[in-house]
């Protein structure tokens, strides 16, 4: 398996009231280190394009002060309130942007992926999840608010994925070669 | 009213796949100017970071190259396809960056109220807005494809409601001080 050791992850809960950012730094074996966590907040009063600046210059100042190799995401589902779904969508378009201005991939998990991963469990309530993520990164106390637990949770769940997504890339990628083997010796 | 005459709109049918630009300028009273249409394409192949990205390059260099002095564009709703109404809110996200970036200001438009605004009818059908479309910019045929006319029928409906925006918000204003004024009279 691939060693992440050292990896710098960026975990985002999206959102444009309430956006959680954190970093992480993969240690050894199944080991992660947190490097920062907090939440940007930006005003409803303000019109959504101005929120949407906000809160672009915001994530782009921890990627210049973080420099992450890998940022990982919430997929955002149609569910909820329309409006904000559609807030939260539109933030999601922003903050991936940014990710690609800087060439750093992006990876999008859902909320039951980032459950499963940390918890064993893809239905884990708010409470289990929190719990695992202070355990994990060994915290004094458990990260407030919801959005900024939820952003390492995300974080840690890329760390522990990204081996087996690289073996599956480098699987994918010398079976795209296998198959460009065998196509040539049947033209031949 | 207040006269929107010389007013630069840029009008956008956002999408990633196909996203329709257009830039119109208002002339006297009812009277459109065409000033520019196209489409923006980016391939599904390449990851969403990248295509978000793509089509925020394309739509600054037509900001720079047309100086739009407001942006009107299509309010997402969920419908249709899951994963395309979330692919297309991203894009409104990074579109209504670009303008924040640019002190743009913006305004979104369902498609009903962009044809009502064209045709007085809002369920008028493609064909019927198309028409009123080339009729209404004096175009010597219609704009291809669906989605470029689209982006004009948005920049006409914008010149169009305009006025009506602007005397809302100066009596919502003048409302706003005349409250202030009674609250004060009730405070003394």
């Amino acid at each position: 398996m691939t060693d992440m050791q050292g990896l710098r992850v960026m975990g985002i809960d999206p959102g444009l009231t309430r956006c959680g950012l954190s970093v992480v730094q993969a240690g050894h074996g199944r080991a992660v280190l947190p490097v920062a966590v907090g939440v940007v907040r930006t005003p409803h009063e303000i019109p959504l394009q101005e929120r949407l600046l906000r809160l672009s210059v915001a994530v782009e100042e921890w990627m210049d002060d973080y420099s992450p190799e890998v940022v990982a995401i919430e997929r955002v589902f149609e569910r909820g309130n329309v409006s904000t779904v559609m807030n939260t969508a539109h933030a999601v378009g922003v903050l991936m942007l940014s990710a690609a201005r800087r060439g750093i991939p992006v990876h999008q998990y859902t909320p039951s992926e980032a459950k499963k991963a940390l918890t064993g469990n893809g239905r884990a309530d708010k409470k289990q999840m929190t719990s695992m993520v202070t355990r994990i990164l060994g915290l004094s106390e458990p990260p407030r608010p919801a959005d900024a637990a939820d952003a390492l949770a995300l974080a840690v769940c890329h760390c522990w994925r990204a081996p087996f997504i690289a073996r599956t890339e480098h699987l994918a990628e010398l079976s795209g070669r296998q198959n460009t083997r065998d196509l040539r010796s049947g033209q031949q």
